[in-house]
C-alpha cells in the first residue's frame, strides 16, 4: 500500500484501530451469546460493552504484545484494563485466536468490498453519462490499430460500462464468498463452544456462519475474492489503454483533464501526458499480482498452517486499497475526459473516404460487376487516396467505369455515416435498458 | 495439453472436426435468419443444411488454408465443395471471421464447462460418500502439522465437499460468463448485418447475445472464466496435499489404491507412492498458469487486436483438458482411497492421552486451582508422557495433587472422545442439509 | 505447443525419438564406465552400442509401457529386443529411472537453449543491420506517447539490440544452470553406483555433474532457466509493441512486410494489420506463464516428489518451442520491416517546429530574459502553432520581443536537428563497439 | 512492506531520507562534471557540497511538492533553501527528472542487493556449519514422502547450501543487471548534456553507464532482477518445507528453536509449531508475486511511459525488504535448529530393517537366485515386518531358503549403514571443496 495511491476511507479499514474495534465487537457479541446459553454470567457479558465507546490504545497493546508475543492476548489484556480484569475473565472463553482473526479479516474484506462497489458505481455512472453524451459522436473503429469502419465514441464507452457493470456483479459475488465468519475452536469441531455463539456473532457482524471450518475459514473463498479483484483491475487497464491511445500526439481524440493553470512538463503546449491512465496501467499490474499468492494460499496443511497469514497481511490491504484508489482515479479521468470530436472526424477522414471502400466494393458486386473487376476498380481509386491524398468519393464519381455500374446517387449513399450508426440505439438499449 | 493427462471427451471438444462442425452450425443458422429477414434466398439457406451430416475433410481444409492463409475462408471454400459453390455464395454474408471464431470459442468453452461440471459432480459424490462412511472415524486434528485436538476423517472430507460444492457454484457462474455469442460485424456496429441474425444464431447454439461487442467478445469474460478454473485447481491441490500427508510413511492414515497385483517401485512393501496426488499437485500449477495470461488478454487495443488469439489457442484446450483430467483423477483417488482408521487412532494416541491435556487444564482451573498451579500440574504429568512414553491419564490419576482437585471420575471424563465429536452431526447437517 | 507456432528443429528435440536416443546414449555411456570400473563385463558394454544406428520403435515401446506402466523399463525391454536380452542384462545397473530422465531433460533443455541462442543471434543481427541502416533517420522521440524531442530510428533499434544482446548473456547463463547431469541413485548417495559413472556420462553428454543431487537434479536451476525465458519473452513484447505503435494508421512510420500480391483484409489499401507483432505479444504472455509454475516446482518434498514432472512435461516443450518460434518470427519482422522515413519526418513536424520550443526557451533564459518572460514568449508563439497550425520558427522570427533577445541566426540554430543527433555515434560505439 | 517482516537496515534504504541523499549526490556529482566541462561555474558546483552533511527536511520537501506537484523540483527547491537559491541555479541543468530517479532507484537496488548478499552469506554459513555437524547423522531418505534408502542430514543441508550458493552467484549477476545509471536527457540522446556527466556520476555512485537509454533505463534489467529474487524466495520455501516436514508430530526429526521459558500455544508440551518456516513459506509467495508485474513492466511505449513507476514504488521496497527479512529469519532457524538424531534413527528403523530389502534382493540375484525367486523370498520376509513388526534381518537369517543362497555374514553385511554413506565425503568435497 503506497500512500499516494490510497484513499483514507479504505486505509481506515485496515488500521489497527479498526481491527481492534472489530475484535472487540466479536468478543462482546460472543459473550452475549455465551451468557444467553448460560455458559458465562450475564453481568460479565454486559460489562464488556463498557468499552463500546472507549478508544483502544494501540501503543499500549503493542507494548503488551512485545511481552506476550501474542496479539489477541495483548488485546484482551488491554480490554481488561478498560473494563476490569475481573469482569473480563470470561471474554474469549472457548474461542481460539483464529476465531477472532479470521472473522475480523472477513469483516474487513466485506467492508472493503462495499467501498469497492461504490467505486465501481462511480465508474459506471461516469461511463454511462459520457456514453450518452457521445452516443452519436462518430469515430473510426480500429482493429489491429488500423482504421476499419466507423463507430461512435458512445459505443466505446457503453462497452466499457457493460464491462464494469459485469464487474459489479462479480464483485457482489466475491463479497458473498468472503462474508462468512467462524467461531468453531482449535480444529473446527465446536468442542469447547456451542455453534450458537458462531450464529449470533455472525448475525451481529453481518456475516454468514462458515458451514464447515477448521481452525480457519477455507481459503478458496479468498482466492476467488482476489481473483475477482484481478479481473476488475484488468478491466481498468483496458479502459486506461484506450485513453492512452486516444491521447497519443498523432491521434489526440481525447485528453485527460488539465486544469487551466496547469502546465505540461515543458514549454510545449502539446506536452500533456496521460499520466493518470499510465498510472492506472501500473496499478492494474499490482492488483493482479495478488491473484497467484492468494491461490497458493488455498492448500494449507491439514486443519491449518499459518503460511497464508503473511501473504494476507500484505495483499488484503494492498490489493483493496490500490483497487479502490484506481477505481476513483479512473472515474475522475472519465468524468473530466476532454473529448475532441473534431479530431475524431479528422482522423476518420485522414484517408478521405477510404473507410467506405468496402461498401463501394460490395455495391459494385451487387450491381453485377464481377468480384475481380470490382476489386480492381475500387483499388485503383483507393490508391489515389492512399498515395496522393485524393478524395475517394470524388475519384469514384470521376471514374466512368465506376459510374457505369453505380449511379452517382448510389455512390453518394455509400458515404453515408448513418449506415454505420443505425444500430447504436439498439446497442444502447441492450446495455442500459430501454430508455 | 499432454495426452497422458487428457480424457477423450474433452479432447474431442477441441478437435478440428468439432470446430468446423460448430462453424458450420453458426453459418447455417445465420443463413436461416438472413433468409427469414429476406436478405438472402430461402433456397440458399436450405442448401447449406445439406452438409449437416457430411463429415468435413480437415486435410482438404488445411490444403486450402495453405493457399488462402485464412482459416474461415478455407472452411467456406470446402463447404462450397460440398453443397455447391453457387448454393454457397450467400454463406457468411455480412459477417466477419471473428463472428464465427469467437462464437465458436464460447460454444467450445461452454461444452467444456459442462464436462467440468460433471467432473466436479463426481468429485463431490465421492467426497460425500466417503465423508458419511467416515463421519465418526476419529483422527487427530492438526494445526501447523502438529497434533491439536481430535476431529474425524468425515469432517475433513465434508470440508473438501463443501469447498468443491462452492466450486460448482463458481463454475456455473463462469459458464454464464462465457455463454455469449456475437454476430456484429467488423467493429461491432451491426452495419452490415441485422441484430436478429445474432439473436437467432445465439438461441440455436445455446448462447446469449453479447450486449455490446467490438470485433470480438470482450475478454474480461474469459479472464473470469480462467480465474475460476485456477481456483478449482487450487482446491484440487488442497485435497491432494492432504492425501499426500496422510500417505507419508510416518503417518500412513490412508493410501491411494494399489491393485492387488501392483508392485511398488521396489522390494519394499511399504513403498507405495502417492503418485496420483503428487501428479494432481503439478496439474494444479499448470491450470493456474492460465490465469495471468487470460487477464493480460483483457486490454486489447481499440476495437480489437489479435494478441489474445495465440494465448487462447493454448490455454483454452490446455486448461480445460488438464482440469477435466485432474477432476476425474481426483474422484478416482477419493473413491478408492484406502483408509487406515487404526493408524489414525494410533497416531492420535502416539503421546498417550496428551491431546486431552488442555481439557484437564481447563477443568483444574474451573475446579478452583489457580491458573499457574494448574499449568504446573498438567505440565509435570505431560512431560512424563512426552519424555518417557507414560500414559497421561494414568499419571494424572496417580498424582495426589491432581486428584485432590479433580475426582477420578472427572479426570476419566476429560478423556472422552465424544466430547470432541458431539457437533459432527451439526456440521454434517450444515454441509449436506438435514438428512 | 501449437503446431502453427512451432519450428520443426525445436519440436524434434522434444520428440519421443530424440528422448529415447538420449536415454540410449546415457545408458550406453554408463555401461562403458561400469565396464571400465570392472563392475560389468566389457563385452556387455560394447554390445549396447549395436543399437547406435538402429532406430527405436516408439509404437513398440508404448506397447510395452502399456503393460509395465513404466517408461524406462519399457525402453530397456525394447533395447534388449535389439541388442539381445542377455547382452542387455547389465544395462541400467545401479541406476534409477530419474538418473536417466533428469539427465535427459537437461540434455534436451541444453540443446533447446542452443537453438534459442541461434534465434537470438538472428534477432540481434537483424536489429544491428537495421540500426546502422537507420542510424541517422530522424524520428520524434516520445514519452507517454506524446512528442518530446528528436531521436533516430537507429537509436531505437540499437536500444533493442542492446536489450537482446543482454538476453544472449542471460540465456548463456541459463544454459549453464541446466547443463548438469546426475547418476546418483535413489536418494542421491551413490550407494549403488560409483560417482565415476556420473562423471563419464556427463562428460560424454556435454554436461557437468550435479555436485549434490537427491533422486533428482535440484529444481532451482530450472526455475532460473524458465525465468530467463520469461525475461526474453518480455523483451520480444517490448519490440513488438513498438512496431505495433509504428504501424497504427495515424502514425505509420513502419509496417510489417506485405508481399506484393498479398491483400489486406479488405478493399482498403491501408488495411495492413501488424498481425505478426500482435501475435508476438500473445506468445510473450504464453512463455511468461511458465515462470510461476517453474518456481512452484522448486520446493519438492524431501529427496523428491513427482509434482514437478507433469508441469515440466508441459512447460519444457511449450516454452522453448514457443520462444524459438517467436524469436524467428521477430527476426523476420525486423529484417523485412518496411520503414517510412518521410512519415517520421511528417509526424515530427506535425506541430511545425514545436518540438524545439524547449531549446528556444532555454536560449532566451541564457540570453538574459527572465524565466517567466521567456516562458510567456515561447508559449504565445507555440499556441499559434498548436491552435492554428502556424510554423513555430516563422512566428518566433516575426515576434520582435523574441528577436530583441535572440538574433535570427541563433533562432535558426535552435531548429537544427543536428543538435539532437550529435551523440548518436557515441551511443552506437557504446552498443556495438568502436567501428 | 510489513513492519513485522522488515529489518531496519533494509527499510532505511527505501526511506525518503536515503532517497533525497542519493538525489543530492547525483546532482552534486553532475555539477562537478559540468564544472569540469566548463558548462557551469566551478564555484556553483562547489557550493552544492555545502549540503553534504545537512539533513534534508522531508516534511518541508513534501510541503513544496504539495504545491509544485513534482518531487524532483520540490527537492531542488529545498536544496536551494540550504545552499542558496542563487548558488543552486545550475543544479540539474540539462538533466531530466528520470536521470535522477532512475539512477537513484538503481543505487537503492544495488545497496539492497548488497544487504541481500549478506543475508545469503549468513544462510550459507549456517547451512555449512550444520551440514558438517550432521555430515554423518543417518536419516532415511524419502521419495514421495515414503521411506526409500538411508542418507544423512548433512547431505540434506549440503544440498541446501549448494542451492543457496547458486543463489549467491545469481544475485551477484542480478546486481550487475541493475548497477547502471543514466544521465542522458528527455529521450536518451544526450542533446542537452554531455555523456561525460553520466560517466562521472556513475563512477562516483558505483554504477556503470547504461550504454543506451531512453528517458529511462531499460526495464528488462529490473525484470531479471526481480525474477532472481523470485528464485531465491523459492529456495527459501524449499528449505522451509523440509523443516516443516521434519517438525510434524509423527516425524519430529527437528524443531525450530524454542527458548527455555517459551510456551507452546497450550498445555501440550509437544505443541511447538514451526511458525517461522510456515511464515517463510508465505513470504516466499509474496516475493515471487513481484516477478510477473516486473516482466509486464518491460514493454514501455516508445521512449517511455510511466506505467512501471507505481509498480516499482511497491515491489522494489516490498520484495527486497521481505526477502532480506526472510533470509535472516531462515538463517536464524537453521543456526538454532534443534535436531533429534535419535528420532531420525527411530524413523528409519520404523519398519525394522526394511529399507535394506532392495540390497538383499540384489544380493540374492547376484548369488544366482532367479529374479522371481529372489523377489518371493524377500517379499515373504518383508511382509512379516510390514504386518507384524518383525525384524527383517532376523527373519532373513531364520529363513533356510535365504541362508541357503546367502551366508549369514553376507546377510549381516547388507544391513551395514556404511554402505549408503560411503560417498558422503565425496559429495561434501564437491560442494564445499577439498577440506
Amino acid at each position: 500500500m503506497i500512500p499516494r495511491y490510497s484513499r483514507p476511507e479504505m486505509v481506515a479499514i485496515w488500521s489497527p484501530e479498526t481491527r481492534f474495534r472489530i475484535w472487540f465487537e466479536i468478543e462482546a457479541h460472543a459473550c452475549d451469546a455465551q451468557a444467553e446459553l448460560g455458559v458465562i454470567p450475564r453481568a460479565n457479558a454486559e460489562a464488556v460493552w463498557r468499552a463500546k465507546d472507549v478508544p483502544f490504545d494501540v501503543a499500549r497493546i503493542d507494548e503488551i504484545e512485545a511481552v506476550t508475543k501474542h496479539d489477541v492476548i495483548a488485546f484482551l489484556t488491554h480490554l481488561g484494563e478498560i473494563i476490569g480484569q475481573d469482569e473480563a475473565r470470561f471474554v474469549h472463553q472457548g474461542m481460539t485466536s483464529s476465531d477472532v482473526l479470521d472473522t475480523c479479516l472477513n469483516v474487513q474484506l466485506t467492508r472493503a468490498t462495499d467501498l469497492l462497489l461504490k467505486g465501481l458505481d462511480r465508474v459506471c455512472d461516469a461511463l454511462k453519462a459520457r456514453a450518452f453524451e457521445h452516443r452519436m459522436t462518430p469515430r473510426i473503429g480500429r482493429s489491429h490499430g488500423i482504421h476499419a469502419e466507423p463507430t461512435t465514441l458512445g459505443l466505446t464507452l457503453a462497452r466499457f460500462y457493460a464491462e464494469m457493470d459485469r464487474n459489479r456483479v462479480r464483485l457482489r459475488r466475491a463479497r458473498e464468498e468472503i462474508a462468512t465468519g467462524a467461531i468453531s475452536g482449535a480444529v473446527g469441531t465446536f468442542a469447547n463452544i456451542d455453534p450458537y455463539v458462531e450464529d449470533h456473532v455472525c448475525r451481529m457482524m453481518g456475516l454468514t456462519p462458515e458451514p464447515v471450518s477448521t481452525q480457519v475459514i477455507p481459503r478458496d473463498r479468498h482466492a476467488m475474492f482476489f481473483a475477482t479483484l484481478g479481473v476488475i483491475a484488468s478491466s481498468i487497464e483496458n479502459v486506461a489503454i484506450e485513453i492512452r491511445h486516444m491521447q497519443r500526439t498523432e491521434v489526440l481524440e481525447a485528453e485527460e483533464y488539465f486544469s487551466p493553470g496547469q502546465k505540461g512538463s515543458s514549454a510545449m503546449p502539446h506536452k500533456r501526458n496521460p499520466v493518470l491512465t499510465e498510472n492506472l496501467t501500473g496499478l492494474a499490474r499490482l492488483v493482479r499480482s495478488a491473484v497467484t499468492p492468494a491461490m497458493e494460499n488455498v492448500a494449507l496443511w491439514h486443519e491449518r498452517d499459518i503460511s497464508h497469514s503473511s501473504v494476507e497481511r500484505a495483499i488484503a490491504p494492498d490489493a483493496t486499497v490500490t483497487l479502490d484508489f484506481a477505481l476513483h482515479r479512473l472515474a475522475g479521468v472519465i468524468e473530466k475526459l476532454v473529448v475532441y470530436p473534431e479530431n475524431m472526424l479528422a482522423n476518420m477522414n485522414r484517408f478521405r473516404g477510404l473507410v467506405m471502400s468496402q461498401r463501394v466494393l460490395l455495391a459494385l458486386t451487387q450491381a453485377g460487376v464481377s468480384r475481380e473487376d470490382a476489386y480492381r476498380l475500387v483499388q485503383r481509386n483507393a490508391m489515389k487516396v492512399w498515395e496522393h491524398g485524393a478524395d475517394f468519393k470524388a475519384e469514384l464519381l470521376a471514374d466512368p467505369e465506376v459510374t457505369a455500374a453505380l449511379p452517382p446517387s448510389e455512390i453518394e449513399e455509400k458515404f453515408d455515416l448513418g449506415y454505420h450508426l443505425k444500430h447504436v440505439d439498439t446497442i444502447f438499449d441492450r446495455v442500459f435498458g430501454q430508455t
